[in-house]
């Protein structure tokens, strides 16, 4: 049993999906690395560098039911190395061909750090997946929503109409923002390793570079140019990603959680079935998912500076901040899988409550229409001055447009200006943008 | 199965220590959440707030052995509350006339937050044990190399000569601080928290001031002034104190890593039996421990941030914050408690190269002896500059010694100043600070 | 010119204020540093290590306004030493005589270290007298507002009755928290650094420990165990200290910003004369310092993880974290002194608005009461399901308690608990402790 | 006089570059600001929305000299606005025409938003331009060190041989994909923002999205689809980007550090002219670019939390997040500045001693060979087990190898493998990169 609350048979549910638990677990991750090592086993084969029927023995046994993991675990803690006891469990179940020849040559971190490049090309696939849904929702109620009136919010205070449309569609646009960016740093991350030592292949003489190109080939991923062993820009980027998404979740989870408060009771979440707010308070209604996708956030935020620090490594190869990234990318990734599944369910069940919207607008929606009338007259920061006085000494708008000289309910009526507008673009840019993406990538 | 691999069958023991695993798995969790309302019960029973047989009842069943975990998990899901799974999980083991008077009143934040002060004063306790058996072999290995000579080095470079004896208590003497810190700030952290719904104890009627005080005397923790459930400097400061530590730990561990190197060759970790260095390169012998206390330090400063953002708490209770403790705090304690013991085991088997810290003072550890000694007859600064110029032009100290007039070996020879007495005086502050202090705290 | 919007014409009163602008300026700053290196001649006068008239020479020169910065400047930048240029410059005033005895045989962390120690007991003492002024502040709220009920909330929901003097003893317990914290510290963080090269004293013979302890003295600084340039708990605890006071700042800025939200408007800053609040929207009046309290929290928090991360020093002198706290320790003492300030300030003027606080706490205020009215006979979880079941479905509490056979309007009137008792008891030890300790600190 | 030691005369350089000071003092950042007031008074006057003239004089006054800035300041603090004291300082020098169509129907974000992203592009032309000619001197040393060996070193221990170019390949590697980023990121980051008190452009009624879109194009920036004043991920792109790069940077800067000890002694920083390294020991040379790399690297990782925390925005504007931006870019930008420069600096000076690099590869440097030429044979679990035991005993390379009836000098002769291959494939990808790339961007 697991010493993480995250990981506890009661909460886990809200630090991580079963989706992405089981890249991670250590079943999950486990086969991920014989997956890895069947692959370089095969290279190797494919190059005669090591026998086919062991190749091919690896392969047919590269399956974690069939190790025991007592024994792993048992011999990892005895001989103090990473993947010792993975590699004298695997051959306790191996034919006497291929004991020898399975992990041939390579590293630990060509090991880990290739399974990394896959477990992230899957978390992205997974973050690109549910963030175009989130995308498809928020199009959705900016829509709907193109001219629902509502209170602007400017530290705090009503100011100017907006529309829940034009909230909406801001959020859509930072979510275009994080798939484009999914989708630049996609090769760049998804890259192998193999090296050996220090990086250099030295183990494999001539045919090292041909080996990792058939490695990494045979893993769907790219080759790269030289070892990255202590070049750790990549996860810093992995993790910098679900942070900024992870953020811009928290954002609408934090603006959902405020604009839920009764006193304003514009916005509220939809709770499950059966879902009990309060022990002690009978009436209340949390905004859970809001207010945990804030947390979510502060979390894998704070992983990010781990993985930031990590890049000034050492040497060939810095345990330093390589070892924290075993803690830090999976744990990144996880939070960010269950913001992404927690905020599309928030979403999709969202209820807007149009008549409190328009109720907060309040007496002052029009100020800045009123300021514009009268600037052209008055001039503008003159006008400014005027207003903000008569307004402080409690006049209405209506009476300083009147004094004015100004009337009409018109210029006084809630007014968006270019919100629709603004939405409309917003959408019209995403359709392009989706009509022209794949919905599974990579 | 967890999901984080430093929670894995494999890894754990890097992660954490079975100690402290222990109070913070699903089993110590819940059984200490468990003791927690049991003594609520009795308090409330010795107040005729419940009846006297429910409170036997309910202590009776206070053992997290006794709960259907699959049932309390499932009831946690369905219900989205945080510990209404585990009041039904816990219903179904009492008899029927306890099962309405357990958890009574309570908040969660009553049950977490005070759990968390016991936790807090575990890891505290182990804290105060391991740092004061770290300080002893501190202070033994000043004692003992209080006059073996090395390089003091500044920005990597060797400069004058200390003695190792003075780097380790320096050490110690930051050690020391550390225990003073915990003393002072245990009596604040390890205080209660009993208020119901918004902290105001008003489910309780006129008995809650009463009840409190029971309650916290009975859990020997302290009664507070006033409900803290957004008041969050306490965890704060756990974390805080945990992240200076195991950044001292990782000082120590990052010294060793470096003066490992083989070009220098002072220190080295002794490795365990059957512990292998490197698959690919037999001949290595990494500071592995050394290198993680690095690590582990990373980690904790990541939560620290998390606990420090979170003291900016909304209302009278605020689930942004306060969740996030949950994943941070108890990471935290854990990754420190490894450090700790770690620490302990790699101090306790450092070997120490005094040849090789002789050799490696080299010809120029004098050259701030020699600027001394030119210092009154030239002139400080003027004499700085007529040294650095020969220096750099490739002569000798003693050359240059010789050219000023003055020579005997007694110049030259390698003098760390007042390193000793300063070895002797931390020693001595740390014997009579230790004398009058407790083994074990709190 | 400043390239720093902090340092700005415009906005430095945002992010420091005067008093410590003062200390930490180039003119601040170098003369704390001749003042420093006066004491160090004095000592070593007294000692017979320097001419006498040496020292009365370099005191009588101590003074920022006699040097030529320009020169100083062009120095530093030329020699690439931090303060080898200071010294030029000051030799270029001092008589003859005394040319050569100034900064004799220190080094600079000797200087920048004293020196920190100086301004962090300054900066501890305005934190002190301002925090005090702030608990004043806050007590006075607590006991005006003892029984000003007010919805708390929970999750931004709002729950049972608070009263707004017991928020406000909730802040000043807080603070009173931080305050033992600055008196506990004190004595560790105000500790002088002499050692030369790499701390051992060898530069001053068999003399250097007595000179440290009258350098020290004459500063009214502590005389350290042991050199602690690669010991730098210190300035960690310092900047976490002022990381959690202005934490509690933009805690009480936050609900200020909140509460002051017009369908809320329970609480509201007063704005200067003068003050605009907005340019475009003539009717809108911010929450400008609460809001810009949570800003510096931001900043100092971040700073904070600089200076733990520069725990991990390596060797005698580790400039990588050193030269750090040159920027991150100013930096959070600026922006904690400008936020004690303008929290000063904001609740100095804070308007309270118990009309709409009463208005606020709405007709579910008293479901926890009637929950504890129902627990006796229904059960406290039986009760609280049918209660919470009832409610959803749109009964009033008047509704529930009537078909309960509860009635009569005191039942379901609000009720704060013991919130009154417990600002009394708040109120009660932050006297009592207020009255044993001193107004000026250290 | 500024507080910042960063902004002193003594020290600013080691914090800032000139070129990107101009960029943010006060100065620079007033007159950037007046730049974008005039280009919206022209793309106004355009439309029709105010006086030709008056533009025309706004064009023409636009400069900083004209303002009087302690008048600026002295109504900045007075109206608590953020530019409405320069508003007023600007119509001061207006003709009486132009005063009131100044800053017309703009609000603050507007200006300081679109100024950032002019403030961006200029500060990532500059990255772009000093990561290239970094790229450059990388390239050069890695074709010139192709072949050049050295022990590469893994945890610290030196393991199998790389050579010299390897290493600065793996670095030229890794600036290369920061200039891919650069590239990526460059046109979301450079996008103006107008849209007045909520960002609906609702002053400048139908006309307002025509005006955005001239405004943006005559300051050669993107329009935005939508306004973006709580969409913050641009800023923490921008600074994630700067805090890559400078880790990089840092990275080269602590190898340099670390092999610049003489115990090692394969690196060195040419020190430049009249450098002074040390006043206390003067034989010392010390890394000083190498280090403050370091420092200057987590510097602005710390800002890199703020703008991450900052993108949790609030409502239509959110000055918690955003003014704590105003300090947070800035100093990323001008850290890293700094940083770039350093290091294009000590690059281009780097001492490398190949003869050293030699030396240190040490006896043991083939010993991942050695396991190569045993493995096929006797098995490459097997031979590690026998060879790591017996170089545990003292035996040599040699020994084994002849007890294992292989020898000859190549056998045991260093060998990097297919390091050379490496370098040259990072060569070919950077020219082909670089010759489809412009020199200035963007």
């Amino acid at each position: 049993m697991g010493a993480r609350l995250t990981d506890s048979a009661l909460y886990a549910h809200l630090w991580g999906t079963d989706e992405l638990r089981r890249v991670f677990d250590e079943a999950g991750r486990i086969q991920g690395w014989l997956d890895v090592l069947a692959a370089l086993a095969q290279a190797q084969a494919e190059l005669g560098i090591i026998p086919e029927e062991a190749a091919k023995a690896i392969a047919g046994s590269s399956s974690v039911e069939l190790l025991d993991l007592e024994v792993v675990a048992e011999e990892t803690r005895r001989t103090g190395h990473s993947t010792l006891g993975l590699i004298r469990g695997w051959q306790a179940v191996l034919p006497d061909e291929a004991r020898e020849w399975v992990y041939y040559g390579a590293t630990v971190q060509d090991l880990t750090d290739t399974w990394s490049a896959l477990a992230a090309r899957k978390v992205l696939g997974v973050a690109w997946r549910d963030l175009r849904a989130i995308e498809e929702i928020l199009l959705s109620l900016a829509k709907a929503h193109r001219d629902t009136l509502m209170a602007g919010r400017t530290h705090g205070q009503p100011g100017s109409p907006i529309t829940f449309g034009y909230k909406a569609a801001g959020w859509a646009d930072e979510v275009r923002r994080h798939v484009d960016r999914l989708r630049e740093a996609g090769p760049r991350l998804f890259g192998g390793q193999l090296g050996g030592g220090v990086g250099t292949l030295a183990f494999f003489g001539s045919g090292g570079i041909e080996l990792r190109r058939r490695f990494c080939g045979l893993l769907g991923l790219e080759t790269p140019a030289i070892s990255w062993t202590s070049s750790r820009d990549r996860p810093a980027e992995l993790v910098h990603l679900l942070a900024m998404v992870t953020a811009t979740l928290a954002r609408v989870g934090n603006e959902v959680y405020q604009l839920s408060r009764p006193e304003i009771g514009e916005l509220a979440e939809t709770p499950g079935r059966g879902v009990v707010g309060s022990i002690t308070m009978p009436h209340k209604r949390n905004p859970e998912i809001a207010e945990h996708l804030v947390t979510l956030s502060r979390l894998v935020r704070a992983q990010q500076g781990v993985v930031l620090e990590g890049m000034v490594a050492e040497g060939e190869r810095d345990g330093r901040g390589w070892k924290a990234e075993w803690a830090a990318v999976p744990e990144a990734c996880l939070l960010a899988g269950a913001a992404l599944d927690l905020a599309k369910r928030m979403l999709a069940g969202l209820e807007v409550h149009p008549e409190a919207m328009r109720r907060n607008l309040g007496a002052m929606a029009a100020s800045e229409k009123l300021l514009a009338a009268l600037a052209p007259s008055k001039g503008k920061h003159a006008a400014q001055d005027v207003l903000q006085r008569a307004l402080a000494a409690g006049e209405s708008l209506d009476e300083v447009a009147f004094a004015a000289g100004l009337n009409g309910l018109d210029l006084l009526a809630p007014d968006a200006g270019a919100a629709g507008r603004m939405v409309d673009e917003v959408v019209r840019r995403a359709r392009a943008a989706r009509a022209s993406e794949s919905e599974v990538w990579p």
